[in-house]
């Protein structure tokens, strides 16, 4: 038997967690598709809709749904913000509840805002090494609060699908503004 | 409300995947501990039983056994042969046999071993930056084939288990030798 050729489903590049294989997906998230989400709403109209806010690479060798299977992805936040209010992913819950995730920090500086579902709300600080456990019934977004991209992988269970209409409709119960060049967590309810 | 200080669970060294972190576990498995699974006996017993063969790290922020929840990992393997047997992992199944994995290389060559349960066995190339993805009902085991330690993550679910017994009792259904220097998976049954 001759020595197998098959390196894996994608290579990683771990400095940056870039995937590349015939099988990574990819998607991009604008401000415009973020409408809503930052509390100043006056400061959103007066930006560039078009303004990318972050990307993500991802792998799903099983379909979405399967129990037991495992997804991998990578997510890069762009630097910014809305008004003081710092440029982050749109988050979720869970759809199954009990379902955890992994969040390893690669590169740049931010926070892990998480959210039970008493929306009792509170942040992980984000950089290079880092490693966070999102446990389940944890609603969870990054945000960005340094001046280069904010680049992070993931690992979460191929079933635990994605809630995003609980967020868009009651947000987190927190909200993570610069005030004085500082990340500040202001509880907003 | 005040910035968070808390970092997450663990610091990850990606360049070796070395974690540090107060909830950190460890375990060292020695040739000693590892009778029967290398082919050639004589020359096994021939060998410093005191060797330690691989090395692992892991994080369990929930309980074993706990559904949903995930675990982390880094797995070091020394370089060396029993014979011409690279040195490996134990291997396991997962005892609740649809629960998959991650295995990601960050430093060193190797090969990931995988077995179906009709026996059916194949490998994959390790090295650094090949992410792999270990399917549900499939048995898996490193070898190191280069000359410098073999190092890789691992993300698995907390209710997987390991069923090392069915490894123990009839192994793979093939072994990586070197031959001519390079590794060759050889059918053993």
């Amino acid at each position: 038997m001759n020595s197998p050729k098959i390196w894996g489903i994608a290579c990683v590049d771990w400095p940056t967690g870039s995937l590349v294989g015939l099988n990574v997906r990819e998607s991009v998230k604008t401000l415009g598709q973020m409408r809503g989400l930052f509390q100043n709403q006056n400061e959103f109209e007066r930006m560039d809709l078009n303004t990318i806010i972050y990307r993500v690479q991802w792998l799903a060798p099983v379909p979405d749904g399967t129990e037991g299977g495992l997804f991998w992805g990578t997510t890069v936040i762009e630097p910014g913000r809305v008004g003081d209010e710092y440029f982050m992913t749109h988050g979720h819950f869970h759809a199954k509840r009990d379902r955890a995730e992994y969040y390893g920090c690669l590169e740049g500086k931010g926070m892990l805002i998480m959210m039970d579902t008493a929306r009792r709300t509170w942040a992980e600080g984000m950089a290079p090494g880092s490693l966070h456990y999102i446990p389940g019934n944890v609603a969870h977004r990054v945000a960005n609060t340094g001046q280069a991209p904010l680049k992070f992988v993931a690992c979460w269970p191929s079933d635990a699908g994605h809630d995003y209409e609980a967020i868009r409709e009651k947000g987190f119960g927190a909200r993570l503004f610069e005030r004085n060049e500082e990340p500040v967590l202001v509880r907003t309810e």
